[in-house]
């Protein structure tokens, strides 16, 4: 999955004049939380994020001195703008997010923004990832880290007729590799006897979670 | 995945009395962005973001009428709290986080408050799931959407030896499932060869981002 399946692409830039105040109008106007700041040139020179606006003019200790809401945006931006570009792997991102601790990068194809994403798009991910939209069974199962191991669990499941919607890896460590897949199955309790009896390591559905109830 | 998996654990509470100003200064302290509030039986009830408090005693527009940094955080915070349980599947917190539009969830287990969960443990999740730490080489490829399928692909690779590290689903409809997975391999050009000869098609590496410098 790249950057361009899952960011925002209809991003909103304002210029580095636009007043403080003005700007945090529009951000809870479009309910967004950060603003790439672009020169008239269309250059990217900067980005503001709702913290950075809501601190101004307030009595926290941490509100910048000798600024006022109807000064420019500029004033207050980061000027270091961390991008990336459409086509990179969203895992290589959500690396970079991180190790930069950081809420969003602008997404620039050709010098040219074209999106934003943020961690709230890497929800949408995880949803499309797990096919956790989909009308099918949840199962997780711990193989052996080697190679053909998935691919016996996933014969397996062929010869029965069982189509695997999505999968993804829950962990891994030297000996193990555990997949969750979604499948499409009529009798997915018969099935879950059948692989326990076949000596595949069922780790979904588990036992624990069935005397705990769901508490939203 | 599970949400204990990705969760914060050493999860911060504060009672309701607590004043706004020092909530403000732990959450700086702790570079945290959600604080839950727990009465004094350990009930929770609100919670509150660095959103919330940082509009206090601001000149903005939003800012609560009447609401001094002295007061206690009962004064501002939601009272209303979605939660989810540690044992929970990531994609299904995700949906609801998405649907609520939410940035956080406290987790509870038995009454009990045993972390927290926000946007951001989602980027932790997506690179855990896509193997995204290891040192493997990515290709995506989209088989048909139907039963042996992927297991073709996988039987494929397991006869050369190669040792599939991580699997996601990236995108599917009707007819295609397109999987992303990270390899063990220490030939890859030659591999991505010969599963072209056989067919598979192939939708990364693609020439396309070969000519496009990361902008990072």
């Amino acid at each position: 999955m790249l950057i361009k399946d899952i960011m925002t692409h209809d991003v909103i830039a304002i210029g580095p004049e636009i007043p403080i105040v003005d700007a945090v109008t529009m951000m809870k106007l479009r309910n967004i939380q950060h603003f790439p700041i672009m020169d008239e040139s269309g250059q990217l020179v900067g980005i503001v994020s709702e913290r950075d606006l809501l601190i101004v003019s307030s009595e926290h200790e941490t509100a910048p001195q000798n600024i006022e809401l109807k000064d420019p945006v500029n004033k207050i931006m980061t000027r270091s703008v961390k991008t990336c570009n459409s086509l990179e792997p969203i895992e290589e991102v959500a690396k970079r997010l991180l190790k930069q601790n950081i809420g969003s990068m602008p997404v620039i194809d050709n010098n040219k923004l074209v999106g934003i994403v943020t961690a709230k798009d890497f929800l949408k991910a995880v949803e499309k990832i797990s096919g956790g939209k989909l009308e099918t069974t949840r199962i997780e199962v711990e193989v052996e880290n080697q190679p053909g191991a998935l691919a016996k669990l996933l014969n397996f499941l062929a010869e029965r007729n069982v189509n695997v919607n999505a999968v993804m890896t829950s962990w891994s460590d030297n000996d193990v590799v555990c997949f969750v897949l979604r499948i499409v199955c009529k009798q997915p309790n018969s099935l879950l006897e059948s692989l326990q009896r076949a000596d595949f390591h069922i780790l979904w559905p588990n036992t624990e979670l069935l005397k705990m109830p769901t508490t939203a």
